[in-house]
């Protein structure tokens, strides 16, 4: 559609990867001279414009996002993103914005319906859910010119504070050294952790939450808190398996601090009730048990979402590179929502 | 944007209202001769043609349907529309078809929006959920030969057939029927009901279903069947409140069939383990505590929706009124999901 070059046409003029490229604009002292030098004649001769607006809405030809839906689950946690879906049509709704819909099969499905969606000026923009490190989507979209928005950080450590790619992200380390914090202060001592397995950008967030909680605390070893841990999938069974596991070890737990609602319910399934437990997503399994859950403040990460997408934070045509973070990327901060847990009789139902 | 005459239209000229044309168009038996014949000379003068095609969707401008998106709910069975959006995508992207959300306040609002998006060109028809008897909003579709389907009959006694109303809906008679055979299967003789106030389209149609399987049983009389019936709004703490007073009363309670899972939550935290209980829509907190439930077939809910609204039932230009009505409405059969009940353990969360 876009007959400007892109990051991409100047790494190929200059003989060198896009990611070289963005270094040059983002941080060029991570760049020899000489390939430097390269770059900036590349840029030069294609007059490449590394402009961050052109990537923003203000064109606005449909007024309309595009986000994609997956396959509906039944699971536990599935209802975030659900939940996330309300508050961006809410948000989208108040900023004259529609939000339109479709599905992919994998990531490369999605590219194509981006190229789709964006060829038949269908829509401006989209918001991204799930991202992950080296996201093929957003490195297509960055190359393409195409506004985007991701719920969720980039989680690589170089490109975290890329201005090209607007992101809005809940604190999970917060969120779950806060969880630890209230079952300490609960008379908790012994607070395992019970998260997913490594690496997960996501999930070693917030077990460093929930240890940095712990270390605060100054009563385990280091050795002690690495036996208070321990992974599974998001699942309820893989959950009760690995609590089980722990509780073999034989290590004294007194409450368990959980990645997510699932695993949180896995062990109320597993444990009896003098073991305090606390779930992240605040999700409604969570309300219906009496589970003590972290929410995440979706109205806030939709609106802010929005607001980067819409927003103006890189005005000069190369001089965004030098503009603050903050109107690119916005971290915002979840709450514990704090429950008695309620009884539930088994039976034939 | 239509010059075309409507229903409405030949009602103002002839003199009578919107329903006495339809009746005129689709039951003329009920209408005296005179006032049929003023309103065939105002289809006449007008040159109205009541042609159920020209509300489907030939034309495809957008190739987009869309449907309102209503305020995210932490609620229990609020994630059942949530559910059939992510279907109705699904189904609409094999159709080659894309869902655009919306908000509204309240009813008018909606139709401010209906006529925003179809003027504007954005949606070639809607999906509506929710339906009510004398629903403004699909009064208003049908007057301006605006294409849309249902998930939800229109109630009323008149409209059920009407030809120009096309819907969807899951048969939550069988459901309960099913729910309340399972019950009395498993050797429960006394199955109550718990179900929403009257008059509830949804809420009679389910109640019928209970009283219907219990009747057919033949052991207990009207007087004993009305004795145990209970009803509360669609909340766990009123199903609590609601159980308990049946329970009061002395009434001998085996089990209890429920309209929701909401409502069979508010029970299984009530009663003791001895009390079997089966819920509505499946929902993950169903899965989560092993609770007994009715599921919705959304899938298959969705994808009748769109082959009516893409179908062509409607050839003639008058001769629509004869067609069969199953190219318009279609009834899908739930089914019971059996499960054994989970204990979860009180304690300090």
């Amino acid at each position: 559609m876009s007959p400007l070059p892109t990051v991409l046409d100047v790494g190929r003029v200059a003989g060198v990867s896009r990611q070289t490229v963005s270094n040059v604009l983002n941080s060029p002292e991570l760049v020899r001279p000489a390939t430097r030098e390269k770059v900036e004649a590349a840029i030069a001769e294609l007059g490449y414009r590394p402009h961050a607006s052109a990537r923003r809405l203000r064109t606005q030809k449909s007024s309309t996002l595009g986000i994609r839906l997956d396959p509906m689950t039944n699971g536990i946690s599935g209802s975030l993103l659900d939940r996330f879906l309300h508050a961006l049509t809410e948000q989208a709704d108040r900023r004259g914005l529609r939000v339109m819909l479709f599905t992919a099969t994998d990531p490369d499905d999605e590219i194509r319906q981006f190229a789709r969606l964006r060829d038949g000026a269908d829509v401006d923009g989209f918001v991204l859910t799930a991202t992950f490190h080296e996201d093929p989507r957003t490195e297509w979209l960055i190359e393409h010119d195409v506004p985007f928005v991701t719920f969720g950080r980039p989680w690589g450590i170089d490109d975290m504070n890329d201005p090209r790619h607007l992101w809005v992200d809940v604190d999970g380390h917060s969120g779950l050294r806060d969880a630890t914090r209230h079952l300490l202060a609960s008379g908790a001592e012994n607070v395992a952790y019970l998260g997913w397995p490594s690496p997960s950008g996501t999930g070693d967030d917030r077990r460093r939450g929930w240890r940095e909680a712990m270390e605060a605390r100054g009563v385990l070893s280091a050795a002690q808190l690495d036996a208070l841990q321990a992974e599974t999938i998001d699942d309820v069974q893989g959950a009760r398996d690995a609590i089980r596991s722990l509780i073999a070890t034989g290590v004294r737990i007194d409450a368990v601090a959980c990645a997510s609602d699932s695993l949180a319910l896995g062990v109320l399934l597993e444990v009896g009730p003098t073991i305090a437990v606390v779930g992240y997503d605040n999700t409604p399994v969570a309300g219906a048990i009496g589970l003590s859950s972290i929410e995440q403040p979706l109205d806030e990460v939709a609106a802010g979402a929005l607001d980067l997408l819409l927003g103006d934070g890189g005005r000069g045509i190369v001089g965004w590179t030098s503009s603050s973070a903050d109107t690119r990327h916005r971290l915002v901060t979840p709450h514990l929502v704090p429950r008695e847990r309620t009884a539930i009789a088994g039976a034939a139902g």
